[in-house]
């Protein structure tokens, strides 16, 4: 079980959902098990009023944030997971079944401070999450599923997902939190995913402006640029100093200052 | 994991089902975990053909058999366990929350002879199981739910209770703390020291000739950027983009190339 205040820093992201009553399903699988923040990353606006299937959610639906991209939806999280159902998608990430996934996930929220923020990304029914909204993850899970043979890999409804991810996250007994935090490496206080963002975008200017992109352009796609940069696990307090070495250098090569 | 012998000796059980798409619903939980009967006790038909969220799984709905009583739905089962969300209902039984009802129900399938058959029975959205419902069930498990400050205790979506439960059947592993030692990330391969202190050289002459080093000289010292470099944990395969990176700046501010 989660703390109140452990609940309220659990972000559920919902990338591209169209269909209203999924959205509904998700957000009363939220008031269900006590998460309550709901944030819906997409480019068109989002019919909340016509979430029926939400029973006794309407705090939740009513508190639902949009955003216009991932990047801007997680901006405040310290630890970002995709959710992803595998299939024959080539993952750059490292993928974790969600058992293992949920201890990762409660050491982020019960490390010294207080200050963890996790976001939970769930994509369109559809296509799932694309390569490039997957790059704004840490890592990826999977809620494993049946190999029925012959037949392609099974997709979770959306809802159902939304209520399997959440529940795993509040049956964790505390002793399974203790273990991954141990065996995890010193991560103090990883930096916030906009600082990472920001790091990102001034890494691929730096690799503009020195031609880097010329000698080595396999390795400058931005959503490679991205995982390298989210695979770095930078702590928060060295998030300032990595832009203030880049910003510098983005300077010394043209001339001007970024903000 | 259950392997198909145990699957196939799970019946989930719908008493009163209405509403179509929760039938289906159910059904694709099902599929997606590889369970495979689905077992209706109704007093009136079933509308199968208008399950339409039931993506994949038409297998598991066209095997649905369907019962007048829940006496005849569970008859050759030897564990009949109910569901319930619990409530202002007087508990005559036992009350296991899911997560210690599955090794219970993981350990009939088990036991020897592979005789066991175990039901899971999931009553109507609005009543959930009767009280004469329940008295055909060994005992009863709950999904711990939030607890909500005046508001009534919630009860679940009946697709993503049925998710949940099935999930949390075929995540349990044997021994749960081998499990999570075989699953831990893979950090497995952190790159070499000789790489991380070519990378401090680098960087340091990076900070020099972007004049960094005047701006802030307090984050100059060169133990102070060692440290900062070690802190970020980089895997061994990354090690080479970062050198790449670094060497290309330097190049570009100095006109020469590093070895």
């Amino acid at each position: 079980m989660l703390t109140e205040d452990e609940l309220d820093r659990v972000c559920v992201v919902l990338v591209r959902a169209r269909n209203p009553s999924n959205i509904g399903a998700a957000a009363r699988a939220m008031h269900d098990f006590g998460f309550r923040h709901l944030r819906v990353a997409n480019e068109f606006p989002v019919p909340f009023q016509a979430a029926k299937s939400a029973v006794d959610a309407s705090d939740v639906l009513a508190g639902a944030l949009t955003y216009d991209t991932v990047a801007e939806a997680v901006a405040d999280c310290t630890l970002v997971i995709g959710t992803t159902s595998v299939g024959e998608r080539d993952l750059q990430h490292e993928l974790l079944p969600l058992s293992a996934a949920a201890p990762k996930m409660l050491a982020e929220l019960r490390r010294d401070g207080d200050s963890g923020r996790v976001a939970i990304l769930f994509g369109s029914e559809k296509t799932g999450l694309s390569n490039d909204e997957l790059s704004h993850c840490n890592w990826l899970l999977t809620i494993p599923m049946h190999e029925h043979s012959g037949v392609r890999h099974p997709s979770m409804n959306l809802g159902q997902a939304v209520a399997v991810c959440l529940y795993e996250l509040v049956r964790t007994p505390a002793h399974d939190t203790e273990a991954a935090t141990n065996t995890e490496p010193a991560n103090a206080s990883p930096a916030a995913a906009a600082n990472l963002e920001r790091i990102t975008t001034l890494l691929l200017s730096v690799m503009e402006k020195t031609e880097y992109t010329r000698r080595h352009a396999h390795n400058c796609d931005p959503a490679h640029v991205r995982r390298l940069v989210r695979r770095i696990g930078m702590d928060a307090v060295d998030a300032p100093v990595w832009l203030g070495i880049l910003k510098q250098i983005v300077w010394k090569l043209t001339g001007k200052r970024e903000d």
